[in-house]
């Protein structure tokens, strides 16, 4: 095997963040270019694979395309993105593959994420790695030796939607006091308003640090409510790391803090392992596409030695 | 490879439950022998290499012993156990092996039953298998692909004691309200009595049935607390098959039924999987015990075959 060229593709409703990677015979990745892009707005299958061989030249070995939404890894299908429309319902990694002749993989933006962080990120070093990225939803996934534990029905890692409260807010879900109704984004913005603020869930976080009462049993009641929904998630997942990242996570990371503190106030038998921040920031998805072409091309070595 | 033996010993404070399986070069057990024994009050490595060498004779490959408390499997000590108060901190993994001569493995009695309901029992047919054993505790194991899934630190699967009511009782694990402070034994036992009902956790289930007014909010309060955690366990594990075993699951299923339809009523997003009741009964432990000595006399062989 000689040096050869993976895509990732990070596509988000306005921009794409990729990475080309130069993969040794060791199965190393290099990367050799990191970029944004404008979305391609129509034809999309005919606009990636524009965008793969200009990148890539001729020298393309695999594309791994992350996708904000719920997809059907195993056959390539896009099943439904809210803020990629045009894309419901496509098969775009058979599509793709067939125009540009190569593997193509479709899987999900905070999948790719979580596989980054575990392996090259906050997570480098532990074999068992529970991400969270708290924002408008609170996304959550278990990664175990590099892999995404996505449980028999693929919806494992939900931790946004165990129930915190049972006489809570409704959520989008259908239940009732899930911790989104709870720490996300819109359920901080609707309580800071209620409570007389202006401004966004950051400014709710500004306001809570000058010490605005307004802001204080708001901030306090999500940073306990997610203590407590790790405490559950200790209980019966015990990882090895949690990592923590999203926008709500990051400057300040209050929230974060007042949840590990509640951990470390009430866990008994729990191991409370390091609950750290999440370090490739904005890359992570382009990061764990590269990941992900890696392992395939790994893979297909290993079988073609085999035979 | 030709036949031989395997001996797993499921040790109880009072008997020991054991069965004795041929295993053929494909690695199928056969079980040749299963019975009960008393377990022995001293001397426990003179004695369990007695009762090895009497039922296995010089033909044995290998023994799996399942204690009923905390042991760590990785160097064969059983590190605590209250039935069995005179093998804690003993060594008995490689005592035990050092005297016959052939690899002895330590494991949990309760992880020992969820490899078997897991492979030959409830759960056959299933990759990924919850298993719980409802009784004084609520034990909680995670299978998947035959293997327990137990966490970085061992401890992954405590149901029992997610917190399902944060005013609740005092659990002796430290927190409060934990599942088993609802739906443990003593605490069927305690709101019983309270509630002017006589006996056991299985009277105040007989009463229920019996339509007894004193019983229903009990029992109606600990099949829903039980839904509760299964639908965390849902959004958070997402396995493939539950299966329901322990004292308090058979006869009658009625707490099993009330927490099903809980979960049915208020699932949303979650897949529900098949949820079943354990169907190997008392021989449970030492059916695992066996799966695990086969295990390593396939790896063995593996191992062999490969230098």
């Amino acid at each position: 095997m000689t040096t050869r060229n993976v895509l990732g593709l990070d596509v988000g409703g306005s921009s794409i963040k990729y990475q080309l990677a130069s993969v040794a015979a060791d199965g190393l990745p290099v990367v050799v270019q990191q970029d944004t892009l404008p979305t391609p707005e129509s034809d999309p299958i005919a606009a990636f694979a524009a965008i793969a061989r200009q990148l890539a030249g001729d020298d393309l070995a695999g594309v791994v395309i992350a996708i904000p939404g719920l997809v059907d890894s195993d056959s390539g299908t896009v099943l439904r993105s809210v803020n990629l429309p045009h894309l419901d319902g496509l098969r775009l990694g058979p599509l793709l593959g067939d125009l540009l002749e190569v593997p193509v993989d479709v899987v999900n933006d905070g999948r790719a994420a979580a596989i980054a962080e575990a392996r090259w990120g906050a997570g480098d070093g532990h074999h068992d790695v529970f991400t969270l990225a708290l924002g408008t939803g609170i996304a959550g996934c278990h990664v175990v030796g590099g892999e995404v534990a996505a449980g028999a029905h693929g919806i494992a890692g939900e931790l946004g939607h165990i129930v915190v409260d049972p006489h809570g807010e409704l959520c989008g879900c259908g239940q009732h006091g899930c911790l989104e109704t709870v720490i996300g984004a819109p359920a901080l913005r609707r309580a800071w308003r209620a409570a007389g603020g202006e401004g966004s869930p950051r400014d709710l976080l500004g306001a809570y640090e000058n010490g605005d009462v307004r802001a204080l049993p708001i901030v306090e009641r999500a940073g306990n409510a997610l203590g407590d929904a790790l405490l559950t998630l200790l209980a019966l997942v015990d990882p090895g790391c949690i990592v923590i990242g999203g926008g709500l996570a990051s400057s300040p990371h209050r929230l974060v803090q007042l949840a590990v503190t509640r951990v470390d106030e009430k866990a008994t038998f729990h191991v409370v392992p390091p609950i750290v921040s999440a370090e490739l920031g904005r890359w992570a998805g382009a990061v764990g596409c590269i990941g992900i072409a890696v392992d395939r091309l790994t893979r297909a070595v290993h079988a073609s030695a085999a035979r």
